[in-house]
């Protein structure tokens, strides 16, 4: 049975990246891997990896995005948790057969190649899930 | 220089336990610990332990309660993230040092002996941040 193996990362939707770096890197000195632009979500990215879990800050670079549009509607704060899966492909097809409210019907490949699929936070306590099988 | 070490938990609070756990437990399989009632936060809580860090599901067990308001006023979805920190006196001095606004600026003790504090959204990015020293 696929199984969830950990918490990969916790997504958190910021409008102001210098600022938000002050707070989680030079304020409660957690090193920053990388900022990097993804154009694929039209958004910057930073990625400040803990011993098992990742913070990634996400700042939408076009007014267009979902993204920008939930920045925009709600302010800056949590966006998404991702757990980490074996079987991404096993799981998705176990949560739809459990009548659970799929985004992503069908995993997604990002440009690193890593897997990804989203549940609605309709089926998931009102939280925005992310599936990833690295 | 005291540290961040991982993520410890995320909290989501939560209206319906058994709904909830339909989903984290019975749909991702995510094997649930315990159920634990917290008179003093007048809440139930559900905690869901993976390899690393843990999904905490509350929900409010009183209309009264701070979580209560929140849950009423913004739905479920998640709460607040939990950093595990090697010396939670330390970051605390470090964090007012820096001009980050907290919301305990001393450390609290919980009933099972965990050291606590919160630092407030306004200066996390929109995030609640809860502090813990196991």
């Amino acid at each position: 049975m696929p199984h969830v193996k950990n918490i990969n990362h916790v997504a958190i939707v910021v409008d102001d990246m210098e600022k938000s770096l002050h707070f989680w890197r030079d304020s409660l000195g957690i090193p920053l891997h990388e900022v990097r632009d993804v154009p694929a979500e039209k958004s910057q990215v930073a990625f400040l990896p803990l011993a098992g879990a990742e913070i990634e800050l996400v700042q939408p670079t076009t007014p267009d995005s979902g993204l920008a549009k939930y920045l925009a509607k709600r302010g800056a704060g949590m966006h998404h948790v991702c757990l980490e899966v074996d079987d991404i492909d096993g799981m998705l097809a176990e949560l739809k057969q459990k009548g659970i409210r799929l985004i992503n019907e069908e995993a997604r490949t990002a440009a690193d190649g890593k897997r990804y699929a989203f549940i609605h936070p309709e089926s998931a306590s009102g939280v925005l899930v992310e599936l990833y099988q690295v």
